[in-house]
């Protein structure tokens, strides 16, 4: 039997806050330190693995978020969502993004299908679709291969894929696996739209158009945007779109569009990157095979998360971690700090999926929690950030925690060697290093050379950034967001907060405004 | 006579703490709001504007914020600083980078030369090589002309210079004064520099090497890696390089360069976007002209930056508000979020001009403060953002300040209507909607849907990005962040929590490490 209680009011919270505290600095010094980052370790899919012997725990913090994961019944509650219950209240809808990857429970019906086989088929449908493009069998009306693919959708439909896209472009090259260049319209400025299209060869392009609604304003806007283009060009718009909605929307039968596949009411955006979302703009740029690995990566991670021993589920430990962090140490941010190019958006990616998940101040009956919820969420790949906003997390009076993830080997195989090391190596020495340089600081007798160390992090490392190990990354954020909903006691899947902007907006619009929005809106011009 | 006293001293300080708090949904309500739009607002250069009525001011705190101002001796700093005072004390250095675009005050003269005088003529001079590139006198060894420039540079060297070049590019194109493709290697991970080696011709490539010291790891390293490849092309590497460093560097009279310009010790990286670091490619990019303007933006702004009233001086209020938000309301981060995919890596130039400017816990003395200095400051641009983190921005449990920018028209001039508003139309109407959604909120007896309002923003409008506007619309929040550090009584202008992990690095990688740090390198495999 599931309760959903608030995270204050669970007895194991409460002996959590009365933990004492741990070192860091003490702790990470000398072979203790050592042993630290032996012990503690969860194995995660894909061989990745899940290190934290730098955060703020040690094995009475660890049992005590042990009890609180088994009092907040987190395995339970996944199991409950991942068996199709209505875990979204708010929307009333099943939460069935896992089942575009795999099937962890029972089969799921909604709408009058076997959802898996209806996710499966739309990922066959877009495999055969791709397949077809790269082998010529749909072309552009001259008969001539379409050479790129352009996504339009924002938010959900946008940063996901495009993180994606990102990740996998050089590992794609490299392995002979590469088919089109892929860009993204996603703003509804103009300025977007018009400068992707100065970029590419409209003629030898495939659009594809992504609103689940088939109503988002920006998406459309962006459509009739690229349809003017393509007229301007002298081509038929409807050879060149295809669209990614749900069957119900207005863009399902459209002859708009070469093809529709679909995705459903039970996948939020920011969770759709496994969906026909990703799906066609991956398959296209990289293949289906690519794409079916990715998605392998992610159903492995599924099944890990599906563990009820929060010690031996990396992204059940990974939300509880971040839930001690927030709440009971009173860190109010969170950077997320990959160690790798590839990974440039995957922050961003990131940022949407938790603020958007758990930036939330009612639990899931409407009623306002007395806590702190989900952090602020940014980040940049080092060793960039490094040369950036990185002073502020060392020497900064606010505590951030940190989220490295680092790879052995990078992607394209080229290398250089200097001062007797090669790049890559000097990558992981320097996030080798910033994990210890936060931990333990150093005293200086100059204190503005001082580091008070005590800055906890964790550090997920893998081989490479290749589609299985993506899909895993990918699958591991997920999960941990989903748990910190479960322990927050929030909705983690829907996204009210942002209707009233577009109410709004729409007003602006209409010139149906006083006070200071209509004085706002003169000064705009509009 | 200036004195630099810590902030919680100054009594101002303790009387703005005791000022009482704005109801900011109420005082946005109705025509009041409508009267603090036109009342709260200060002229910027080049036409921009800053509009503060969404901040959670009144004449009372606005009384305190001009008596803090005052007190802190806010405008005598800043003119001690352009009169060449060694303002950067933890490296004993003058502050210079505001010459770079205009003088202020008095000459000043350093390393025995006229610095204004040093820095046009560096600025000459890349003009005279950029004119020369674009004009065909300077080529490749074949005698063709370079259509592409790569900057190599890290931190500093690269967010500021990428971030212009993306805002001025699309204007470039559309205006007809675009020169050259602009790319960018910045990481250390070699997966970045074979992903723009990939994406170009090098044989019709000219590399900018940046490094102010002539000893920065990445930046040396991806040199080397370049030099590889144009060597594995069959090319002389002099040919295709030049430098931009300080003259005393080992880079500086090397004949591995076509050219070296120069900086100097005087201006921090994240302050070099006017100096030749950013003068040299934006300079190739656009044009000698288009900087120039650029230049003149910033200067003017620097110009409104001295006038000692805080109300008439936008950086300076700006500044104020921040430090009331952040100590005296107590919110700990700031979102940066321009309504215009030009600037969409303006926020992670903010970020780190910002937080490795003022992330710091020792005073100008080395001494500990008693109170939070720099914020984490995080964005995207609208209304990208709108679908990714607004949700936690409209509804979290923590206030983050916010600050907008918007601009009436967009670049390219091309749009489209769709409901009867232009792209550009729905643009500006989304930040209007979202300045007063956030001040104001709306009740609703949904919990879930219920917006308390109260979340305070700001936001410059301008014409267009230009480059006078960018120009501007930089050294406004250079100033800002100056005068930030001036009220936190920190040192802005070092950054010494980076050295840190730079040392532990060497160490990894000279395999000198025991404890956590070795079993971190073994993990990953160093």
């Amino acid at each position: 039997m599931i309760t959903w209680n608030n995270l204050d009011t669970l007895t194991s919270y409460q002996e959590l806050e009365k933990a004492a505290r741990v070192n860091l600095a003490e702790a990470m010094t000398g072979d203790k330190g050592a042993e630290r980052v032996k012990k503690y370790s969860v194995p995660m899919a894909e061989g990745l693995v899940y290190y934290y012997a730098a955060k703020q725990v040690d094995d009475t913090v660890l049992d005590a978020l042990k009890k609180l994961a088994d009092e907040a019944q987190l395995a339970e509650k996944f199991k409950a969502l991942y068996n199709g219950e209505v875990i979204n209240t708010g929307e009333k809808r099943l939460v069935l993004h896992h089942m575009t990857r795999g099937q962890l429970g029972d089969a799921v019906t909604a709408d009058g299908v076997d959802k898996r086989t209806f996710y499966k088929q739309q990922q066959e449908r877009i495999a055969e679709f791709a397949n077809k493009v790269h082998n010529g069998e749909i072309t552009n009306a001259a008969g001539e291969k379409f050479t790129t693919v352009v996504q339009i959708g924002i938010g959900g439909s946008d940063l996901g894929p495009r993180a994606m896209y990102l990740a996998l472009e050089n590992w794609a090259k490299k392995n002979g696996t590469f088919k089109m260049e892929a860009k993204f319209i996603s703003n509804v400025d103009p300025d977007d739209a018009a400068a992707v299209l100065y970029g590419i060869d409209v003629a030898h392009s495939i659009f594809v158009l992504v609103s689940k609604s088939g109503t988002t304003l920006e998406t459309l806007t962006n459509e009739s945007f690229v349809k003017d283009a393509l007229k301007n060009a002298g081509l038929d718009a409807s050879k060149h779109m295809i669209a990614v909605t749900s069957e119900t929307s207005p863009l399902a039968k459209s002859s708009d569009y070469l093809a529709a596949f679909f995705m459903d009411d039970y996948i939020g955006g920011r969770y759709s990157s496994t969906s026909a979302v990703g799906g066609a703009v991956l398959s296209l740029a990289f293949g289906p095979e690519v794409f079916a690995q990715f998605l392998k990566g992610a159903a492995e991670a599924d099944k890990l998360a599906a563990e009820a021993d929060a010690t031996k589920n990396a992204a059940m430990l990974d939300a509880l971690i971040g839930v001690y962090e927030r709440n009971v140490l009173g860190y109010p941010c969170t950077a997320v700090l990959p160690y790798s190019q590839a990974l440039s958006r995957f922050p961003a990616h990131l940022q949407q999926l938790d603020m958007e998940s758990n930036g939330k101040s009612v639990n899931r009956f409407g009623e306002p929690v007395n806590y702190v919820t989900g952090p602020v969420i940014f980040g940049e790949p080092g060793t960039n950030g490094q040369h950036s906003f990185y002073q502020l997390l060392h020497q900064g009076t606010d505590i951030v925690p940190l989220q490295f993830v680092g790879f052995k080997k990078n992607q394209m195989d080229t290398d250089v060697v200097i001062q007797g090391s090669t790049s890559q190596q000097k990558l992981c020495a320097n996030v080798a290093a910033q994990i210890m340089a936060f931990a333990c600081g150093k005293a200086d007798e100059n204190r503005n050379k001082n580091f008070e160390g005590g800055r906890p992090s964790s550090i997920i490392i893998g081989e490479q950034v290749n589609p299985g190990a993506l899909g895993a990354l990918l699958a591991h954020f997920e999960n941990k967001v989903m748990f910190q909903g479960f322990l927050w006691n929030v909705n983690s899947f829907d996204q009210e907060g942002v209707q009233l902007g577009k109410v709004l907006a729409k007003r602006v619009l209409a010139h149906e405004t006083d006070g200071a929005l209509k004085a706002f809106s003169d000064l705009l011009e509009i």
